[in-house]
Parts: C-alpha cells; sequence; structure tokens
C-alpha cells in the first residue's frame, strides 16, 4: 500500500508559475480596463456547468500538463460570468473591485502559504496584525497598553468571536459547565436593533441561545436603535425572564447603511452593566476620515468592535478585523490546549499570537492585504476614497430629491440608499413591494447595472450601494433612467393584462 | 460633511496591477527555484516590527504613488522571514508550498472578487463547488440525490457547522428555544478521541455545551479510538446524566495522523442513534487514492464528513470542505432570513446556492483554486502526490527502525511520523521530555529543518509531517543526523553544568 509512486513536480516550479502569470495577466489587464457599467449576466446554473464540465481534463491517468489555452478559456468565463466590480455598473453589493496591489498581496501569500495564528512559521503577517492594531485604533482610541484586535474569516466570525467572549466573561462557568449551567438570572440574551445584520441572530443561535432570547430593539425614523425606548425594552425582557447580557448597536446597518447612536447606547449598556457590542462591519472604515470620524461618536467606549476592511477599504474579501477595549476579556473566548501548537511557556513572540484569541487555527494571513496597502500609499488611500463614495452618496440623494416619481427612503448617513420608484400612473391595485421586485429584477437582466433590493417596514425597496471608485453623479442618473424605463414596461405590460 | 473629494483612481488601474505583477514575479520566481532544505529564521519581533515599520510611507497628506523598490523590499521581507514551505526542510505542519496554479488562482479571484455564497453574484464559483462535490462524492459515495457539500474557511469552521446540524437535528426547539430547552434527557454531550483536534473542544463550548459535557473515548496502542470501549463508555455518560448526540471520528489525527476504525465506530453510532461526524480534515485526501481509499473504509457511513484541500491537496490555505449525507439536516444548521440576500421564491439558481447553509455570509471563492487544478490537471495531480507523501512517511518509519537510538512511537498511517531521540549516554535524570523539546528547539534554530513537537502519552515527542514535493529520504536522514548532534549537544552542555 505504501509502495514509491514517482510524481511529476513540475506542476509545482517556477517555470509552471511563469506560465500561469503570463497567461492570466492579459486576461486580467483587458478586465480591468473595462468601464462602461456593467452589472451580470445570470446564467442558467445547469448551462453554466455544461460550459465548465467542457473545459475540465477528464480522469486522465497523468496529471495532464500547462494548457495555456484552456487556463484563459477557464479564466475569461470566471470573470464573465461574475458581477463586473470594476465598473461603476456594480452598485448592489458592500464589497467591490479591490486594490490591484492587493490581489497581487494574495498571489505571494498563496505562494509564501503562512496561516497566520502563530508566529513561528508566520513572523511578518503577525507583527503586521499589531502594526495595524495599533496603526487604526489610533481612530478609535482605546487604551494602546489594553486593546487587542485579531482577524477573522469575515464579519460573521468577528461576530460570533465577539459575543462568545462577551458570554464567557458574563458566565465564567459555561466553557465548563455549558449554556444550561448559567441560567440562574434567567436565560441568557442578546439585545440588538431591529435592523441587525442577520448574521448577528446566526451568532447568537451558534451559541446555543435561542432566538427567543434575542430582544429586539425599535428604530426610530432614521431607522436607528431609538434611544428613548431601550431601557423600557430591556426592563420588559428583565420581566420577562430574560437574563441581557449583551447590546450589539450597529455602525451602518446592511439595510439602509444607518449608524446607531453610539455614545448614548454606550450609556445605556454601562448602566445596565452590559458588553456593548459595535458591528461596524460597514461603517468602521469612516473612523479613517477627518470628516467622517464624528459619525462614530461614541466607539471608543465599546467592548468590542468588528471591522470589514473588505467592505469599503476595498480589500479583497474577507479581510475582517476584530477589536477588543481589554485583552484579557478577549482571550476568554476560547480555553483547550494543543500541545502541538502552543506551547506551555511564553516565548518572547506569545504576544504577538492571536491563536489563543481565534477560532480559526488554520487563518489566511489576510492582513497582509491591508497592510501592505497601508504600508505603501498611507492612509489618506482609504479616507480620499471613503469620502468620496459617501458625497458621491449624498449627491445621488439629492438627485433622487429632484426626482417627483422616486421616493427616498432616508437620508444616507453612509453610502448607502433605498428608495421606491413611485410614479403617478402605477395602477392602484399593483402590489407596490412586488413592483420594485420586478423593476429591480429588469434592470439587473438588462446587464448594465446591478442594484439590490431590501424590505424596509415590510416593503420592498431599491438598494444602491456607491462602491465604485469609478462611478458619478451621471451613472446614478442613467440608473434613475433605467429604472423608470423597466417600471413604465412593467405598467404598460400589467395594463396589457388587465384589459 | 459630505462635500466632495478627488480621489485618485491611478492605484485602481491595470497599469498599476501590470506594475505590482512585474515587481513580485521575480522575487517569487526565486523563492519558488530554492530547493536546498531551509527551515525558518525566527527573528525578535520587537526587531522586526522596526523593520517593517521603516518600510511604511506614514501617515502622508496624500496617497503614495507606485514605489517599486519599496514593494520589493517588503516581499523580500514577508519570504524571508518566513516558513521555507517550498523546500523540503519544511517538515512540521500540515500545509506546504502550494501549487502556483492556485496561487494565481487565488490573484484572480482577489480581482474578481466575487464572495460565493450566492449565485447572482458568483456563478462559476458556485457551479464549481456542485461539480467538485460531485467529482469528490465519487470516492465517498453518499446518495447523490441526497448529499451536499459546502466549502468554509478553515477546518474549525467546518466542524462547527457540522456540529451545529447535529445539535439543531437532535433538539429541534434549540433554535427557538436555545440549549437550555433541551435538557429533558440530559445535558447535551458529544463524544469524541482523547486526540480529537483541539478545534472539537472549542467548536463543542462554541456551541454552548461545556467541557464537562465532552465525554473522551480511550484509544488503543495505535492511537485510534478503541472499538472495544466506546460502548461502555457511553453507557457511562448515560447514567451519570448526560445526553450524547454526536459521535466524532478522526480520519488523520493531528498528532500522529491515526485513522480511527470508521466502519465499526459507524455501527456504534447507529445502533445508539448518534449523529456520526467524520473529522477527515488531514486524512479525507486520501480517498483520492485507489491505493489509499481502503484505509477509509467506512467513510460513507457518516452523517458529515469534514476535509481540507489546504493540507494533502496543496491548495492555499484554507480550502475546507463539508459532506453532509443528507442536505435536509445540512440545511437546518442556519434558520433567518435577510431580505437583502435571500429571495423568498427560489430561483432556477436556489440549489446552487451554499448561502443558507454556510455560516459565512461573505465567503471567498476558494473552490476555485480546487477546481481550477483539478479541471486543468485531473485527479492523479493529487493522488499520485499523496501516495508519494505516504510511501515517503512509510519509508522515514524504515530508517528510524535501523537507527537504534530512536524510538518509533507509532507506524505511520499516513504522513505523519512521531518519534523520540534516546541515546544510550541519556543522564537518567534529564527528564526526558524536555530533552525532546529542547532538541527540537535547537534544530529549528539551525535553520535547515522545521519540525514540530506534540505530546503523546503526557510527554514530549519529535513530530515530523511529509509534505513538501522535493522531500527525498536523504532528507529524513540528514534530519536524524541534525537531531543527534543537537541531543549529544545538549548532553555535553548538562554534564559540563552538573559536574
Amino acid at each position: 500500500m505504501f509502495e514509491k509512486t514517482t510524481f511529476d513536480s513540475e506542476v509545482f516550479c517556477s517555470g509552471a508559475f511563469r506560465n500561469y502569470v503570463e497567461t492570466a495577466m492579459p486576461v486580467l489587464v483587458r478586465y480591468l480596463d473595462c468601464n462602461i457599467p456593467k452589472g451580470v449576466n445570470v446564467h442558467d446554473p445547469s448551462i453554466l456547468t455544461e460550459m465548465a464540465r467542457e473545459l475540465m481534463v477528464g480522469d486522465t491517468g497523468a496529471p495532464a500538463s500547462f494548457d495555456g489555452v484552456r487556463f484563459c478559456r477557464i479564466l475569461n468565463l470566471y470573470m464573465h460570468t461574475g458581477l463586473f466590480v470594476h465598473t461603476p455598473g456594480s452598485m448592489g453589493r458592500q464589497y467591490s473591485g479591490t486594490f490591484p496591489l492587493a490581489a497581487v498581496t494574495d498571489m505571494v501569500s498563496s505562494v509564501v502559504n503562512q496561516p497566520c495564528s502563530f508566529y513561528e512559521a508566520s513572523q511578518l503577517p503577525c507583527v503586521a496584525e499589531k502594526i495595524m492594531a495599533s496603526e487604526l485604533n489610533r481612530f478609535i482610541g482605546f487604551d494602546s497598553s489594553r486593546f487587542a484586535m485579531l482577524t477573522t474569516s469575515g464579519g460573521s466570525l468577528a461576530n460570533l468571536t465577539a459575543l462568545l467572549a462577551a458570554k464567557n466573561h458574563k458566565y465564567p462557568g459555561c466553557l465548563s459547565g455549558g449554556l444550561s449551567a448559567c441560567c440562574a438570572n434567567g436565560l441568557p440574551a442578546v439585545a440588538m436593533g431591529e435592523d441587525a445584520h442577520y448574521s448577528l441572530v446566526r451568532v447568537v443561535e451558534v451559541l446555543g441561545i435561542g432566538e427567543e432570547q434575542i430582544v429586539r430593539l425599535p428604530l426610530n425614523e432614521k431607522r436607528q436603535i431609538d434611544v428613548n425606548r431601550v431601557q423600557e425594552t430591556l426592563d420588559r425582557a428583565a420581566v420577562s425572564g430574560l437574563d441581557v447580557f449583551c447590546l450589539v448597536a450597529s455602525a451602518g446597518t446592511t439595510s439602509v447603511g444607518a449608524i446607531d447612536p453610539l455614545e448614548e447606547l454606550a450609556e445605556i449598556a454601562q448602566e445596565n452593566n452590559l458588553w456593548y457590542h459595535v458591528d461596524g462591519c460597514h461603517g468602521a472604515s469612516l473612523l479613517l476620515s477627518d470628516k467622517l470620524r464624528p459619525l462614530l461618536e461614541g466607539i471608543g467606549r465599546a467592548d468590542s468592535i468588528s471591522w470589514d476592511a473588505h467592505k469599503m477599504m476595498s480589500v479583497p474579501s474577507p479581510c475582517s478585523l476584530l477589536f477588543y477595549k481589554d485583552r484579557e476579556t478577549a482571550g476568554g473566548a476560547f480555553r483547550q490546549e494543543a500541545s502541538y501548537v502552543f506551547d506551555r511557556e511564553p516565548a518572547i513572540y506569545s504576544e504577538y499570537e492571536g491563536g489563543s484569541m481565534n477560532f480559526e487555527c488554520t487563518k489566511r494571513p489576510m492582513i497582509m492585504n491591508l497592510w501592505i496597502l497601508w504600508a505603501m500609499h498611507g492612509r489618506t488611500l482609504f479616507s480620499a476614497r471613503i469620502e468620496q463614495l459617501c458625497a458621491l452618496c449624498m449627491e445621488s440623494y439629492h438627485i433622487l430629491l429632484e426626482n417627483q416619481d422616486f421616493e427616498a427612503l432616508h437620508s444616507p448617513q453612509t453610502n448607502i440608499l433605498c428608495f421606491r420608484y413611485r410614479p403617478e400612473n402605477l395602477p392602484e391595485k399593483f402590489p407596490y413591494s412586488l413592483f420594485q421586485q420586478e423593476i429591480r429584477k429588469r434592470v439587473c437582466c438588462a446587464g448594465r447595472y446591478f442594484i439590490s433590493k431590501t424590505d424596509i417596514a415590510g416593503e420592498a425597496a431599491l438598494r444602491v450601494v456607491i462602491m465604485n471608485y469609478g462611478h458619478t453623479s451621471d451613472n446614478f442618473r442613467e440608473l434613475l433612467q433605467e429604472i423608470r424605463k423597466a417600471g413604465q414596461d412593467v405598467i404598460f405590460e400589467y395594463k396589457n393584462i388587465s384589459n
């Protein structure tokens, strides 16, 4: 069973690497050079499967050798069936075209392949994490001798880790005895706004806390948590047998980009002795801008903050950061021992290792994408861009106000804008929600603009996220025109069917 | 606050991309061309921090422009402070040098930046997941009309997701009422071998199940779960008030690479009505080899299997796969709604979307690294390599047996080998464990070979993972020589101090 096999190491050599890079380069350059608005062409998955299968060599006896034509065809299929994130047509998601330098860094990281939880095998990523922690904390303002930062594979995992630390902090017996040993003061519960990200519900449920133990905080007209109604909601929860231990605020909700009143909520959390977590996955990046930072006033009072660099900072996905005010509590998220990874005695580099605070054992050195960008270009690379995106979003809002057949649903706080098309000739009987959804589908199908939808107060709305570096207000005007056309087509067809 | 800012989009253009690639190429080629054994040079983190800080532009007024020299220096620092995974000196971890094609694919993925939980924005990755699911399931043997596969950011997350599905399957009320509503038949508990990976303890604790509710199954002399003692252990657990709902087997333990008796454990799991999870993160890759597949006999009876393609398949980290026998139970891991991502009505592509089964919302399209390798080179690219690694490990074991001053701790089942250096002149009083640790430290410091240590039966042992494509048995012989020298140095110094 263990007889020796000869293995052709040609596929591992630098020659193979060079061949593949040289094949990929012109394809990628063409892709990056495209700047006309393009959304996405959605293909029937069974047809796409057939196309993909045709590009595979099949189960041959020996590994096939380099085939540039095949590789080129695969890359083209990949790019042309995806969202054209580098064009201003991509307005539907919170990610966008990335800085090309970060893409090159990703290639380097995949060659050197150093999962970065432990210093010994991944020194520069560990050091880069510390450097970025201190660079970014300048704008948060945590006590630099006590705070901690780690990277996680996505914002959901950052939120999970933070809430885990919160739970173990509040219920020290939980790690040994389990959650059911922690119900002396009522069922452990978490409070969050009505618009909190869906991953937070997942996170709470993962932790063994039921959905019935999620206390939803009502919103004000700006779709922020209504600070005037938090205390009464918490009081009612306590009466009904819940032991709320954590309050989650959103700094940039996913649906409309609203930033909860962070300072006031900090006050309430402190008064009620709650762990205060700020889900800043979307909006924490505003901290980098001197102009926009005041929107996040109070964030420095959080116990933990999650922050996605893969959203407004245009780093490839994922690159999530989790900040803790106090590294002692951060270390409480996990407890375990593994003799093949953890040393019992602390080494000089122990404090540079995130392994004991991280859920991941094998973690991509995603910090390198962020640190190298920061090292090469400085903070203004990000702050200028973020200011531009928010300004463009505000400009889009004003354009919307000028167009009477559109209904703006909020004044944007960040780079997300939600609205509805409400023409005068919309038949009364036509369900308004369905109308928006149908418009969205048609606009996307046209292939020029990709926008998303969200439900606001139970009714569908159109949603744009201004994310693209090439985006101008003309693009937004053109989008409104496309929406108008799609909407009028729907009305025309509806009237024809009704008659 | 929202006034317009001009943002220099030069850093986003294809010219910048070309500049960075052309700078990185020669550095990476030199790195890949190095084939003398090299381990790692561990630097003092404060000195490395200074070196890294010196390469940063600082907080300038405007983003700095392209600087090839700076970029080159950063890359060199990255590579030369890391583990030299592409040389045969890298023998300490379960990851290694990757296929260069996968690194290029990673760069492409970072340019097109399509987080891959939803078909609409990430069509080819969704289709590639389905294709790889069916390609790989040929070797597992799940019912193709019922099984499901998804990718996760690392093996820990794969194990977490599987155990979450198990918990929700066994306790349907948990999602609403929380774990404390699920204790009618005793405290929810999980059974796993003494050598199960440390992440499994984390996972169980994350779910709100305490460490006291982990039932450890004793091992046999091969360090596999001892099937003859499982039932009595489960019975004892029941008597003590635990409601075991899940049995975890390891297919390749991290410490010694032992594969639990999967078929017999399947039988026990079935008899006791337990969810049967196989942690195949390390060893499931053996399925790809016709020669080695029999070692995993019985894996097809699992309810869920985790499988890391970033270990023996040499795909960049992470690329973890999670298989479920039944997609219905897979869907039970999570429950939530988000109007901006999930559509209420199923579309033709709904079954191609992993979003509802995945913890991650924003997930890297890691499947592309695997699929493109598979598409371009076929299965034998992997199977030939895995056979070579296992054969080399067995050969190393035989070399070890020929050397009387070494103690082999097991006959390897995969590509991991643990042993101790036990020379005749080792002073009786010298703690044996400390001796191995000191040897390991010195061998690593010498910079030629990077090996790891693990505790076996409470005592430290040296551990090598045969992972490198350029590795030969001469490397292992040379390593033994280095160990001998380090060990004799330690003894010499000890005797001098004692006298």
